[in-house]
């Protein structure tokens, strides 16, 4: 085992739910530390799309993530490095993520061929053929140099059968140890394993166990939010995220919603990464307590109010309703600028509040109460 | 005359250049005041593209621009007046400035008749037809709330013949009047009148002197930078410029590059506004004092320098030359937005240096050795 001192990830666990699995803690990384629950928006290409990194800290964001598939695409992670790794590059002083491009590569990607050694896939930047290997993986990710950096696995299709699901375990498991052996900056960048396994509770405790004794920093549930529905992922992590160590970060990639995030976190669960804020953001569809609005609804054209009462973002502090509506009709970048920014606050605001009823002892209270836990990928709430 | 008292817009004379027309002043409005020589930066649909307006203050802008041609297409003066007037709804608590819609109806409208009544041109938004009159621009303003406001004026192109340059004064001497007529919030707008002529002095002459007799609260030369060419440009200043009101402000619509900008400030121009900085920006095009560098040229690959060394922009103090080349690749719209936050730092710089030598005496020698102030529509500086 990695001698403590030198592990570069560490996770302080603060406070116990004791009705639920659900816990306070802190993350303490080479570059900062994050509270948890977290929720890290994503930078896909190096940037929060929309926003300047002083917004993003603005919104009470500690920690985002990037994406490796897409960065070593473009612009390439020499070029990261040369220009001084993702945190110079992005701007973002804080705690970074990179994902290892396996999701990307089974789910984005114009795959060639998929063997136990390594994918190929077709360059969406330039059509040329892209190894992706374990190796290269960890590899590029060190070129990147973000503080969490993610084992390379295989993430099957949510509906895929057993066999299938069987033979991704077998292979993240393999591609697991290759990259623990790949990784050449173990006291800089803390390596998370991935448990993977579907819906099946026999793959999903056997891959666990296993990567539990490869001895990971931290690990991550993946393979959820792939279309298995929400009651299968709730028993998966009700399932899997006990299963994992006390004293490690636990990590629900891509997702999702409030109402998903928040079930996670009853479970365990300390971090979550997603897009939908900022996409949402981008189409303009805001949060808010009450469900998601569309400001481009002609009901807000003279609407003097700010996207949501009481929020305390950028946005909603200094912008009407009716300008941002206008602003998206105009082909403004403001419009998506600002739903994005207070998407990003909103989902802040969401974690912060879990946390403080952490601390004070009312977590499941609050789950219970408070409207903003419910929400999902359900109709906006347009008539509210 | 209207008392003094009741001018909403004044402007005070600190300090004039020994050598040249230039001077240093203040201009006061109900909303702020703001330094001259200044630069506008032109929010064409209510938004400076790109910025959010914590970052356009950033940049030491004092005082912004909208376009009444747009903003009346959409959404619409009334809509804006609902929303509480362009203050609130461009979140810029500051002085604003809009023109009164005659360039853009002349020069991007698909016109359908001009009389000496009004403009009849089609919408580029619904196809409508639309009648622009000078009491209409003027409503429009009212509505729209800024602090300074436009007659409405014919602006011919640059090299339209005498005839056709005397019947735009015509009608724009016309057409003033009936602006000043149409004003219902005179004490709370300032309302400047446009000289036009093209490039003929007798016309600039007759114009000039006819508007002053009219007693506007500032003046504006209108009808340059629309093809005439720089040293036509500079000789119509030469002419006109002194021959404005000592105790008011002149403004030069929709100029320019900083050489143009030195050139009129010379001749004693107060005021200036261009779209060049934010759309060279979102071209990639970043203005440096030793001229424009293209920030997608690979030369900037892995260029770990800012955009312009010593520059004290957002964009410089935070991101590499590397990285910003790398958004505009990826059709982020982190690229656009960071250069354009530098141009308009880059102008704002500027003004102030300028502003500073007009305080110091020493404005000629400035002038001089300063290679910002000779930088035009030239060639990028692609190896410098
Ligand atoms: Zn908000
Ligand atoms: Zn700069």
């Amino acid at each position: 085992m990695t001698p403590v001192s030198d592990v570069p990830v560490r996770y302080q666990l603060i406070r116990k739910d004791t009705l639920s699995g659900a816990r306070l803690g802190r993350v303490t990384t080479p570059n900062g530390a994050f509270d948890t629950p977290a929720f890290m928006p994503v930078g896909t290409q190096g940037t929060i799309k929309g926003l300047l990194p002083d917004h993003v800290a603005a919104t009470g964001s500690q920690c985002i993530l990037a994406n490796t598939y897409h960065l070593m695409l473009r612009p390439g992670e020499k070029t990261v490095a040369a220009l001084g790794d993702l945190h110079r590059f992005m701007a973002w002083p804080g705690p970074i993520l990179t994902d290892s491009g396996g999701f990307q590569v089974f789910s984005l990607a114009d795959i060639n061929k998929v063997t136990d050694e390594m994918v190929v896939f077709k360059s969406h930047i330039d059509g040329a053929m892209v190894e992706l290997t374990p190796k290269r993986s960890i590899h590029v990710q060190n070129d990147l140099g973000a503080d969490i950096i993610m084992a390379f696995d295989e993430c099957p299709p949510g509906d895929a059968p057993w066999e299938v699901q069987r033979r991704a375990v077998d292979r993240t498991l393999r591609w697991a140890e290759k990259c623990k052996v790949a990784h050449q900056r173990p006291t800089e960048q803390g390596l998370f394993g991935i448990v993977q396994g579907g819906v099946n509770e026999d793959l999903r405790g056997e891959c666990a166990q296993k990567l539990i004794e490869m001895d990971f920093p931290g690990y991550a549930v993946g393979g959820l939010a792939v279309g298995e529905g929400f009651d299968a992922m709730k028993k998966v992590l009700g399932f899997v995220t006990p299963m994992l160590p006390e004293n490690k970060p636990r990590y629900l990639m891509g997702v999702g919603f409030p109402r998903d995030i928040v079930t996670a976190v009853l479970t365990g669960i300390d971090m979550f990464d997603c897009t939908i804020p900022t996409r949402n953001g981008r189409n303009a569809y805001a949060f808010t307590a009450a469900g998601a609005i569309r400001i481009r609804n002609s009901r807000f054209t003279k609407d003097t109010g700010p996207i949501e009462e009481g929020c305390d973002c950028y946005a909603c502090r200094t912008f009407t309703r009716g300008a941002i509506r206008h602003y998206f009709f105009a082909g403004e970048m403001l419009g998506p600028m600002l739903v994005s920014l207070h998407n990003i606050r909103f989902y802040q605001r969401l974690m912060a509040d879990l946390r403080q009823s952490l601390a004070d002892g009312t977590f499941t209270r609050f789950v219970e109460n408070d409207p903003r836990c419910r929400l999902g990928p359900a109709a906006p709430a347009e008539d509210v």
